[in-house]
């Protein structure tokens, strides 16, 4: 007979062909005219999940926003836990096209070893393993040894607006678990695992410098009317001095200092400079003096601008000033930071620096909570072991500076803690052009998936 | 028999529609994909000096940039001065279109007395009136009161490189006259005439800002990479102070200090601040304290930032640390500052504030140095005279806070003096949306350049 690790071992090749079919599908949930795509991948999650052998499939519509893919398998019993899988099937705009190497609808693998894709990573291939692992179970024992459900939503990187209100709604008790698994993080190296207990929260805002009330040519009116880009650049440079330390009053106010124990932990975790430095391109680390790397990664709140247009950005010169211009800068909070809170100093600093000659507009566009999980809970050794089974490594325990706001959500709202079992890598190129997932990790997450379900 | 007075008053409409012709054609020197319509108006304006009984009339050709439209009628003499009457047919980008009310290359006339189109004031609708003043001369009197030459470029929204060499060279023998008359200039109301005496200069730079090879998640790497888009803030807000003083070190060494005499002539101008906060929709004024505003246009240098544009600028919210971001500065100049004095401080500055998490790249694009025209020469009494004769009102002497280059040329490399005879209004809205032009002063101007013929 055969058992679980043998069907998963395999079905390889087959695998890695039906997650090429959902990369296939340009789920952007940023951009309205992929609408149709976004709700395409929710059609084919719900088939693969039906394939797989789960019940009870369907999807979840949301007002106005992309349907939630809920499937489960309760045969298991009262005595046995109940586990609830989350992942996004949405994606981030693959802009700028320009810079990839193959298009990032079309999944490729390359010599190297890794399948590039818009997704591949994050997060439609780490989704994906929970699928197969179950899959594995019901197509030779033909049960699992523990309770399961999944939800997979479409707004994560928008926000996640839509499973944040089915959270607080009623109708949440249909996802009610005893953890939550999630695989949408990384390990440290191909095969140095890690399991993340902290997650920053993200204050996303959006500022409007308007001027005069038409673009002005610069000759005739410069240096008796001021300039939105000049003032908007002097507003940017206030927030945050040089060294990376943000200047809005109070911004650090509530940020849960790191205890000794905590930065002896954060401090196992190695730090290659010279490969983050080679991977990335940047001419050296930098940020705030008094924490290491790591910590500013993960336990720090820090401030980025992401954006900036305005005034003449086409070929040549042109000399205006311009009426209107625009920035989008978010915060990546820590706890116990809560949006709201730096939402509101945000809006009042930048609203206290704006001098006269011009109208700001500032405002929030999303929000999430940072998180700690209680690495000590039981789902978390399940989690440790079954990395060791496939790996050979025991986890490293890391605070991640990306935000995953549903996992903050789950706690506060619902009391479930989640296990963050990642399989990307932090070269994945997540966010950027060529975005890749290491194909060998897909079929070992495969494994520790199965592996995590048996152990827990 | 008709006088070139009543030939100029009995033509008005036709005159008009010839305009109107000339502003179809989109010949935006900036964007290349326009050299087609660049050089059709080069061909429609020498076909109109012909029309207008011009001799010799020919394009120059230039090293790769855009034809010298050339005519002459030099029939009056070596006792008659000779005028080089001096334009551009090449017109500014009209973005943003959205914000034209009608469209940017179809001519409208509207109820209130004004024509819009790109390039009605700024320079077509200008220079034309001096084709149309000798075209009333031949017409009647079959001869002009003094030779004449007209030289039109079509590079003076990019840096007039081309017509900058042709004076360089030992061909601008044939363009050598006593005088120069530009009408690029506005009146400071549509009864008070103003002649500009000073012009200002510029610097135009151009600064990309590059961290990481390729756009960062900003969660994956926030706080521990530097990011571009914080760090050209920091740059831009370091160049100029929030009053408005440049903070280069040695911007103002060569800034030649207003006399006390000129201090008066200057604040003979009137400044309507209300009117000029109604028509710009600014909030209020502003700019360097010790100065007034009309100092701060025309006799001080200043510095504006006229696009910026790096990372995501989509809809949506996406988080990256951006890899390569850009800005176009220029700084408007003043005697005696030269443009290589003050790129050569703008870049050593620029570089010596850029920390080392990030390469900056910093070059002019082009530059020009200021002019001052001596008031006393008979050329300005002429001018002086010929507005009075039409507009009953004495012109204002003004320093102009614009920039054309061309002006400082003709004095530092060939010795002549250049009277800027406008017949454009402050409100006419160069260089941005709706641009237009005072349709009475357009026959008022072509009524004054005739007198002006006669009186010099």
């Amino acid at each position: 007979m055969t058992t679980p690790l043998e069907y998963v071992r395999a079905h390889r090749d087959a695998h890695l062909e039906e997650l090429k079919e959902l990369l296939r599908i340009p789920s952007i949930s940023a951009q309205p005219d992929h609408k149709g795509d976004v709700r395409a991948a929710a059609e084919w999650m719900l088939a693969a999940l039906a394939t797989a052998g789960m019940e009870n499939g369907r999807l979840i519509e949301t007002d106005g926003g992309n349907p939630l893919v809920y499937a489960d398998w309760l045969h298991s019993g009262d005595d046995k836990p109940t586990v609830l899988i989350y992942g996004h099937y949405d994606v981030q705009p693959p802009e700028p096209l320009d810079l990839w190497e193959s298009p990032p609808f079309e999944p490729t693998t390359r010599d190297d070893g890794y399948l590039y894709a818009r997704g591949s990573s994050d997060d439609k291939g780490q989704v994906f393993i929970h699928v197969k692992a179950v899959e594995a179970y019901m197509k030779t024992d033909g049960r699992l040894p523990l309770n399961i459900k999944f939800i997979v939503e479409g707004e994560e990187e928008v926000g996640g607006g839509s499973l944040a209100a089915f959270i607080k709604s009623n109708a949440s008790e249909q996802i009610k678990a005893d953890v939550v698994l999630v695989s949408d993080t990384a390990m440290l190296t191909p095969t140095q695992p890690a399991i993340v207990y902290g997650l920053r929260g993200m204050s996303y805002m959006l500022i409007d410098v308007t001027g005069p009330a038409r673009d002005l040519h610069s000759g005739g009116y410069g240096g008796a009317i001021d300039n939105p880009l000049n003032v908007l650049s002097h507003i940017i440079a206030q927030l945050k001095d040089m060294d990376g330390v943000v200047q809005i009053p109070g911004f650090y106010d509530n940020v849960r200092n790191l205890s000794e124990d905590e930065r002896v932990m954060l401090g196992k975790r190695p730090f290659d400079e010279a490969a983050v430095l080679d991977d990335t391109g940047a001419p050296q680390l930098w940020g705030e003096p008094a924490f290491t790397p790591a910590e500013r990664i993960g336990a720090r709140p820090t401030l980025d601008v992401h954006g900036i247009i305005g005034g003449y950005t086409g070929e040549g010169a042109k000399t205006v000033l311009p009426s209107t211009v625009h920035a989008k800068i978010s915060m990546r909070l820590v706890p116990d930071q809560s949006p709201e809170e730096i939402n509101k100093k945000f809006i009042d600093f930048v609203q206290s620096i704006t001098p006269p000659t011009v109208t700001v507009n500032v405002r929030a566009e999303h929000g999430a909570a940072a998180s700690i999980t209680d690495w000590t809970v039981p789902a978390m050794q399940a989690a440790s072991a079954a990395y060791v089974k496939t790996f050979g490594n025991e986890p490293i325990l890391v605070r991640m500076g990306g935000s995953i706001p549903v996992v903050g959500q789950f706690q506060s709202e619902m009391g479930m803690e989640s296990v963050l079992m990642g399989f990307g890598l932090p070269t994945d190129h997540i966010h950027s052009p060529n975005e890749r997932f290491y194909v060998d990790n897909f079929y070992l997450g495969i494994e520790t998936a199965v592996h995590f379900l048996q152990l827990y």
